[in-house]
């Protein structure tokens, strides 16, 4: 018989939201989290198909293609290669896609789908620069050890992503092996993940078995079809690559639709962009709004940004609490999101509402 | 480092979905789990303070109030009582609070307040049977373990409920010590929980401390404030006592904005209600209704139904499914759930719309 006295607040952990079991897909509880790391068991888990055998094979990397000499790196090489270590956030393009009105189709991901890590890799340029990129390359792809039908073509196929020559050679574009100090977990992309900063997180791809410099745009599945905004609902016109991150926030505590108290709250929320830096978050209150403090990281500029407004309230009723960010290339979260067949990118300003009781 | 080499699918679990820490409220992820019983660990939680303490004394239940004879009865006496098993779904008055429009306040559940166990217990009118009820007797009065301040009225109350002393002598309504074959969980209510089949979760109080007998309407905040319909949002007219469980039914699979291939896919759910059986699920697709197979299981009144339905579809597109459960009383899913301002009893005929791609 358990005799147990008292469970203790340490006690009481924070769950993964389920959204599929098969291929995996969970979500992190972020409004439950510490607001600097996610630690690693809680990193959001986004699968196009069931997991991937990983074998000795799968601990060497070839890079091959338009390149003078075609090599294949072991585990090792790329363990004494130079390294770099980023905190950078994840985050899945169909983040908070249920918020899309009209409603779209697909996994309805609310807040989670978005973590961050530190990521401990070689850039991709030093694996670059080592084979020798020909003139004639345009794109480099990203072939992944997962595999299964392609919904859309009905195809079988890996997953595979490719991403333009200068992003490629970009100095934190990385090709990481550990995450939060520890080989990346399986689930996440062991032995080897693309990370690229910057970009949805559908670029970083898992399990990474091949990379190829390629003298044409690639034409996968993943780079067409999926992962492109469609504006239209009825036909394709004007679709357009998924590619950067767009400057969002999220207010964490308190959560939508609670009854608080008269008095002091901490409103407390997090920001992140995908090019250049946050630079400020407004809360706006019932229409007025009010400067965020910010908690900046300057020596990660890829961390999300920890936000926090003090709010004495004394007066009873229902309050509307919005969270803006811009970043420094100025923009701005927009009032509406841009609506898009796929549920990509949402980034409006964020909002919930109150009641002080 | 880690070399495991694939992750079956056996290893791949869902998780409680998570609603607040302090105090604990936890969702069932009803959707991703066997449709009998709900294994002990994915139990929703859903408390009003913090865990109390539990210590020697707690082991010892006592009987009290309008009665010939005051009585104590210790954990061992208690397990050598005659018993009854019973299959019951706990739902919280709650649950799928989230889906009332307009909006209300409170934990914005959405299907998995609601989990179904396998409870075994002493039936309460042994106990009254014993002492000896007084004929002045108008209800009996559960006071529980866990305690702290009560939002409305900002006093320092423990969690306590009534019933009317008809529901208290009925069979069914158990003392009950075991979930699911082991002693109850401490977070669950340990050692003894009131169980009170067709009646919401908030009759079925964790942490039992003291059982009184009374001659008159408990007044106690979560009688009389709480758990009560309040029809009007600006005023308090027309309210009345959160009891019974209504009749309703929740499609399990498939998830509501998935895309599906065509071809045959079966749509399962499950169904319960408070009063009488579940005697039909009717599935509705695009504004037609199609009988749902059920699986009753004769000896457990009170368990939910299992429904489902195969469906077979060839034409691409968006589609509606619906599904509406009716009782033995006549009772059925109305098309809007009554709005009320807490947010309780939602059992709205329940909509999906998928996409055939």
């Amino acid at each position: 018989m358990d005799n147990k006295k008292k469970i203790s607040e340490s006690e009481i952990t924070p769950y993964l939201t389920t959204r599929g079991l098969i291929p995996e897909n969970q979500e992190t509880p972020i409004h439950f989290l510490p607001f600097v790391i996610t630690p690693t068991e809680y990193f959001f888990q986004r699968n196009h198909f069931e997991y991937p055998e990983i074998d000795q094979e799968s601990f060497q990397l070839s890079v091959s293609g338009e390149v003078l000499n075609t090599r294949t790196y072991t585990y090792d090489d790329i363990l004494k290669m130079p390294s770099k270590t980023l905190v950078i956030p994840l985050v899945c393009s169909g983040n908070q896609r249920k918020k899309f009105k009209p409603n779209v189709f697909g996994i309805q991901w609310t807040d989670g789908a978005v973590s961050q890590g530190v990521w401990k890799g070689v850039p991709l340029s030093h694996f670059l620069e080592d084979v020798g990129v020909k003139d004639t390359a345009i794109e480099v792809v990203f072939e992944a050890y997962d595999r299964g039908e392609h919904k859309g073509t009905e195809e079988i196929i890996n997953y595979a992503r490719s991403l333009p020559i200068d992003k490629a050679l970009h100095n934190d574009t990385l090709i990481a092996y550990e995450l939060n100090g520890r080989p990346i977990p399986y689930e996440h992309g062991f032995p080897f993940r693309l990370i690229v900063p910057g970009w949805y997180a559908m670029a970083s791809v898992k399990w990474l078995k091949n990379i190829s410099v390629i003298d044409h745009h690639f034409q996968g599945a993943f780079q067409t079809i999926d992962y492109n905004y469609y504006p239209n609902k009825e036909n394709d016109e004007g679709k357009y690559p998924v590619t950067t991150i767009q400057v969002n926030s999220i207010i964490l505590q308190p959560l939508g639709r609670s009854i608080l108290g008269r008095g002091v709250h901490l409103i407390e929320g997090i920001a992140w962009t995908g090019v250049g830096t946050v630079v400020e978050v407004e809360l706006g209150i019932n229409d007025k709004w009010y400067e965020a403090e910010l908690l900046i990281d300057p020596i990660q500029p890829y961390s999300w940004v920890y936000w926090s407004y003090v709010w004495n309230i004394q007066e009873k009723g229902e309050y509307q609490l919005l969270s803006r960010a811009k970043d420094s290339y100025g923009h701005v979260q927009p009032k509406e999101a841009f609506w898009n067949r796929e549920g990509y990118g949402y980034n409006a300003i964020y909002e919930i509402i109150v009641k002080i009781e």
